[in-house]
């Protein structure tokens, strides 16, 4: 057995299954596209749907929405309650941030087996702190108590982002070209993302720091604009560098990633020793220490890099023939 | 122990605490009353939440999140995946009309233990179906699969909707006043309320009944706003007649429900007679009948009733003293 099938063993052990993830969006693609509405925009790379408001003039409404996903697991067994809705705004902010939006108002949904009237607050003030920190209005939400489909001590989270944006100011993929560089912005930890991985094959009494939270990259995407043109930014998630820098390109592009341009934190490090990753595997469940990226021309690469402590010029962009692989990532020997 | 006691008593048994989720409401008023984004408009009732659009000019967003609760149980046990969506938008569109909102995107959020492309694309297809009869965009959605927190063949489904409504248009609670009638629309079964109860209650083969769907209002309401003046509006979801008519009143208002003038659906009775559920009990845990309420003047009872097959003059509006309970209904004897 190759490395490559072991490791999607490994993940397919921890009981998520990327191919039927994959399958599920495809059939997604056959209900929704006997209809779509007048005013709904392409959702360049899918981050965020776009949609014109009527009588908005040349501004588009941008909405997400976006789970913690077992993340929350971690949090209800080390009882920590206060930190999985920064997470969520977070990564919401950061996924319309992909396509320039700016955060108007969001929405959470909280559901959980037991309603604890504590844990609820402190879950949803985490919530309101990270929107405050964006100026963004908690404009409502859900909370829901259901027994028999929740564990009394387990709750999930969601939530919905609405964002703006000047039509003209979306990123366009077809103006990324060879030689642009990519600037990667650095990862705190795991994020939203390979957390059942990550309980599968660590101890629980090292999960105190897959916590670790995920960053708005907010202020340090507007810092990097107010100093360089960007092109395109993908947003690390779930299907890692391997999956959503592609999404910021045109098919004939393909990007170069350094690794030893940047360092991994030490718990992926760990996770890809302890589960045997392979190369696949390990850069499609985990961010691998880039939690963001932005496509530059050349000449901005250094100063877009310097406006932002940890940003790191990672990479560049290549021609890409045929069906090469759209992500390349060239680890140290 | 006296008949109300003990209904709240088979209420909780079910695993729903009503007091647990006044408490969360009241703890979330604490950690979010620091804040609030200027562009923030009061949220009548607080179906919706409402935000004026920086250059927006005199319309507003609406926004709303909703589950379907534990209808999705009945749903996974049976095995029927196409009905949930449907009930999820409906719901979205009933809570944001009451605002007079009309739609304009909407996104899901499906989250499972174990990913059935199969399921979840009909579960995702009803959504579809649903916003497109309202001609509102299914902008976008998230799929997570999260195995620990859910059982395999459990799933749970929430969804947010943002309409537009004239800010001129949003329903005043204060226009209300001695007099006035109230139209019911009829329910066609619990909707997305009581489920738990029902659960613990109904035995399984009598289950199938339970998933009659939560119909949209959209169009009644349009028809009877086309020939009546309509004052305020309400849709009756948890919290049953009692606690969703007082959020569409003025404080020194009452109404009064006339119970002989409706029918109410043979499941609710067998469900009221199985559980030996009080006053309180069945008009806090269900519709007991009526779906939506519209609060018209009484010149206008007749004609609004009229445009629409089903609805009836159920009530009217009387001068509140003191603390007297904001709604009451006569039963027949």
């Amino acid at each position: 057995m190759s490395d490559q099938s072991r490791s999607k063993d490994a993940y397919a052990q921890a009981g998520v299954d990327i191919a039927s993830g994959n399958e599920a969006v495809a059939r997604y693609k056959q209900v929704l596209g006997a209809w779509r509405h007048p005013d709904q925009l392409d959702a360049i790379g899918g981050f965020g749907g776009l949609f014109r408001l009527p009588g908005g003039g040349d501004r588009a409404l941008v909405a997400s929405t976006d789970g913690v996903g077992t993340k929350i697991l971690i949090a209800a067994e080390l009882e920590r309650y206060d930190t999985v809705g920064a997470d969520l705004v977070n990564h919401c902010v950061n996924d319309i941030l992909v396509v320039n939006a700016t955060p108007v108002f969001f929405l959470d949904y909280f559901a959980t087996g037991k309603l604890d009237p504590t844990i609820a607050a402190a879950v949803v003030g985490g919530c309101a702190q990270a929107c405050r920190a964006h100026n963004c209005a908690l404009l409502g939400g859900e909370t829901a108590e259901m027994p028999g489909l929740y564990a009394p001590k387990h709750f999930d989270l969601a939530g919905t982002i609405v964002g703006s944006v000047d039509i003209a100011d979306v990123p366009n993929p077809q103006s990324v070209e060879p030689g642009d560089a990519i600037v990667g912005l650095p990862a705190i930890g795991l994020h939203t993302n390979g957390y059942s991985l990550a309980r599968a094959l660590l101890p629980r009494e090292e999960w105190d720091e897959l916590l670790a939270p995920h960053p708005s990259y907010y202020s340090a995407v507007r810092a990097i604009q107010a100093v360089a043109r960007v092109k395109t930014m993908a947003h690390i998630t779930g299907g890692g560098l391997l999956e959503n820098v592609p999404r910021t390109l045109p098919p004939n592009a393909k990007a170069i990633f350094e690794a030893a341009r940047w360092s991994v934190p030490a718990i992926m490090l760990e996770l890809v020793r302890r589960g045997n990753l392979s190369y696949e595997e390990k850069y499609r469940t985990l961010n691998m220490g880039i939690g963001y990226t932005l496509i530059v021309p050349l000449a901005y690469a250094t100063k877009a890099a310097a406006a932002v402590p940890g940003a790191k010029v990672v990479g560049w962009i290549e021609r890409r023939d045929g069906d090469e692989p759209q992500v390349v990532i060239h680890e140290p020997r």
